[in-house]
């Protein structure tokens, strides 16, 4: 008999906690027992999240109403999880966040970056980031997991090689990430709306992501981020395309060599970069439903300018497959479990 | 000096009055002086209708705020034109009006259809259905035009010929409408939101639909007329797709001369029909912004059956366009005026 | 230990074959050896099929270099398989077609439909039509499968209870199927140019469709069926709706039991009608990648006019999914191994 | 009467030529008598742009039986235009090239981008380049006139008021142009296969892209220009988003400054930057079909990064619109003729 942990999802109405459940049922040592919604107590789960029809007849429930279980997944809107986590901590001993809450651990750039003093700064520095590539050691064995943000995720994935082997160290990076439409959340705005969003390329946050809060902690040495975000018409997914500099001397080879170096045993992280055909560099479309992160580059010899690129479906490596990833780490699990869907193709 | 009149449009910041008020900009007899919307009131027009930008300086004004105008749009919800119409016959000679309050003029259909009693019952009768094709000489100095719906004149001019000849009289027909996410108007619902619309095939009327009444009221003779709508991932556009039968020896021959003879003097009708080439029958996606109905039809000789394909832009020959056009007619102005745009491709 | 089949893929470089390698690679008895492509011979299966980047190390062959094998699946194009069966019953006992060459019994039927004698006359009746759920006894040992059409599935699918329980003998059934364009194949052509495409809605077999003759020969009774069919901007997925006609006094309720009846047990069938909600109806969009097909429902009380919707992902329930679902049958496993997916939400 | 000129476009059953077309039909000084296409020569112009049906009946015919006009339009593939110039200079006075072939008028450049020797050498630096907002001086007057890029063009109007006013002279510039697939031509390749391209980020040019070398040769002094373009599933339309560094004290009210300065009087760009709203910066979305480059910027007050927004439609101020106003300037003509068309809004 394999060991089987009791899951409890808060926020579970939500496109990061579906997923989370998603792949949840999926997976052999977890049993997801309970989803809460304030919105939605009392409907059936499939009602909201239609995919899982037929699989599973749970109920959303009142967060009130939540019971113990084993681990305690919060996917909350930003600033919601650390006002309650008392009451949280009260209900598991193994708790994922899925929110922005708990990834910083410097107080001051929480409030720099989220307006506002952080609700529970004495829960600073507690949390591991849920970010396996760069804390594998430090997430085994953690009961307090704070997942990456997305694009934060494909930020960093994309530049951790250069940047540990000390090979950008100190200059300009310019990132621009192509963000789909769920990476807003589940809640219908008037930018979301189909005839306005269908087709737009709309740039939402040319410059200040707070997302660069995240890559700025996590990355080790110096050097400005400069990152701009656009909306485009997928649902999920994000593409992004950085450009930085090596010194002079170093070669696409060179390059290989330290995307290789770093990642070469990861499970998720596949280097895609072909000299022709329609699927050289990476491309979110083909990884919807899939934990990998795709990383390709291609350098300009002339300027020494290498633009590295990385996709990522935002709700599942960007979030609830980053925090599988990270769970079963902590356990002590295969890493890969219930992550093994590769991806359609065509879609 | 051209004839010019002023004009007003009360609901202007949804998607006809914005539609009618792009048309009016480009008309040599039309003047724009007032566009109202209660909530974008004080608000420039180009923040809500961004093609303007740079076209116009007109603001949103409340309705309360409406000045006597020549010609008075109303492009309000259902049911609002009929409970306001004195207030609004106080302002203005000719009013047109882009809801579904005054198409019918029967209150029991009404009934029927809307649920409720016709808010102003006298009115019924008073009004022109704003279908050039069938009610051009009715239009003819027109004072009050209830515009036709938009599904209604696809299925309507799909079958006008042959209905008018009485080649399909009293037989089943079963028209399916595939419809853009525009028809369901300007404000976000969770059905609107675009992670859930994008790709999704919705079937949101499979039986029922309203403007069955408009179709049965416009068309001569009787016949069971069957309608299902479907959402598509379009933002305009309507393509119906109508099965009748006609009787035994009626060739396709035939049906080209139904279409010729009903239609062939008709600037906005075009009959498209190749035997091959991948725009050889109507398809929504070459009409955005256009006042078009293209027509084709395809016979199963076996069976009888025909089936007739109308392709519009639900929000030009839909709404504000074919409202143009039987203005214009109305007027006794060149009826093309305003609605020159051919339409782009590819697009 | 599992048992295990050797499995060849004949035309692995299309939608199909790639579709059903995908689904094998999950497959706990089918290990996937060979994968033939005229055109790729050579090229790693993952520059074609990105998706199984990092999942397989398998190249194409060509078909001549193929080696025996314990089941063969073929996925060439249409009038392909029937023309070399011989070669290729030389390599495998079990054979799986996913084209149309074996699907129909009666060379009459072939020549109406395909315009030319059938190849193989004496392999006509030699092969089981592979839809689980209209002939899941004949399949039980089959080593002759011929996978059904994704047109006809949907359609099939949607009628089989009405049908069998004799509700709509002799009455007309009118059927309009919206589908995506992988249904095309893997080949680009000026119909599936993107500009051309994207967005539009175009009717590309108003009369006449081949799957007709399919559902003919599987369903019984005598009934006139009439198909449409309507290219999507969808890539992936088959939206069929079907207007029927139910006797008097035949209720919803009746319907209800006509699909309980016939469907209850089945493991890929969902019946999906709810009063409310934005997926209160089946919808493609939800199915890529998934082996459901979803049926939903709705009845016109004043005209006895039953519409009855199914969506299917026309590449699985539709072709490859449809096929391993059979296989599986043949074979004595559990019907549902290798088609656990259960679909994105948003996607 | 006003003055019309009779126009052949060569090479007009492209995107660039069918657009040229189209506005050609809206202008009063125009008439197109002539449109040659090899492939489709004696089919009617409107089987392959259907959007001019009912519009024209004009037929392709071959090159060969091109007879003498005012004005020449060239919309041939790059380099077709080069080698048969002289021939083409025999039949027209004014000859305007949508191609690539006469943009650069420094032979080496041409030799380093295009990787072959210029077939016309003689011809270099006759040309005007088709830059309205940057040549309009040269551009009177002109009978030879070389339409700039697609992306060069939303990266020149991106940039020019900072670079003509010396404000970020030397500084890198880092500019990402995301792109529709109308950009890459009319025929069907791999990569514009629907099933491939729909809903696909696909980076095709991370360095090198040709449009650097026009950039470099209109923009004055000197900078290194770093550009990566990405397609998008959108069929139409440019976004660039530029990251520049102004000086330290240089504050966004500068920047308006330098934009208003610059920009004040042109036509056809508009700036687009507002507080809120979902349209507060330029969306390619709102352009389709019109001559429109909207220009947007924010900026980093921290790092003294802008980013500069330009969308534009590719094959409008991308092509053909800016290649008529070009025309437009060169004859003394009003600027705006044939190009009033303000765009859709929701489309």
């Amino acid at each position: 008999m394999s060991e089987r942990l009791t899951v409890g999802i808060v926020g579970g109405s939500g496109y990061a906690g579906g997923e989370f459940l998603r792949l949840a049922m999926g997976h052999p040592h977890l049993d997801v027992t309970q989803v809460t919604s304030e919105r939605s107590a009392g409907v059936p789960v499939h009602m909201v999240h239609p995919n899982l029809r037929g699989r599973t007849s749970l109920k959303f429930r009142k967060a009130a109403d939540l019971e113990a279980v084993d681990v305690l997944v919060l996917a909350l809107p930003h600033g919601s999880a650390a006002k309650r986590i008392a009451e949280f901590e009260g209900k598991a001993r193994i708790i994922v966040d899925l929110s922005a809450d708990f990834r910083l651990r410097d107080g001051e750039a929480y409030r720099k970056y989220y307006g506002e003093d952080h609700p529970a700064p004495e829960q600073l520095g507690r949390w591991v980031y849920g970010n396996p590539e760069l804390r594998r050691a430090d997430l085994r064995g953690a009961t307090r997991i704070a997942c990456a943000g997305c694009f934060a995720t494909s930020v960093i994935l994309a530049l951790y090689p250069l940047i540990k082997l000390g090979v950008i160290e100190g200059r300009d990076i310019v990132a621009t990430g192509l963000v789909g439409s769920s990476a807003a959340g589940a809640s219908a705005t008037e930018a979301s709306h189909h005839p306005e969003r269908e087709g737009s390329l709309r740039v939402y946050k040319p410059v200040g992501h707070r997302h660069a809060a995240e890559a700025a902690q996590e990355l080790p040495g110096r050097f400005p981020l400069h990152l701009t975000a656009i909306s485009t018409p997928r649902v999920r997914g994000i593409l992004t395309t950085a450009s930085v500099w090596v010194p002079d001397g170093y070669s696409e080879r060179d390059v290989w060599g330290a995307y290789r170096e770093v990642y070469g045993e990861e499970p998720f992280i596949r280097i895609v970069k072909a000299a022709r055909g329609i699927h050289r560099y990476p491309d979110p479309k083909l990884l919807d439903g899939t934990n990998f992160c795709d990383i390709g580059f291609e350098m300009d010899v002339d300027t020494g300018r290498v633009v590295v690129m990385s996709a990522i479906d935002n709700l599942v490596k960007g979030t609830a497959g980053h925090a599988m990833q990270s769970l079963n780490i902590a356990q002590g699990w295969e890493e890969t479990l219930g992550l093994e869907f590769m991806g359609l193709h065509p879609a």
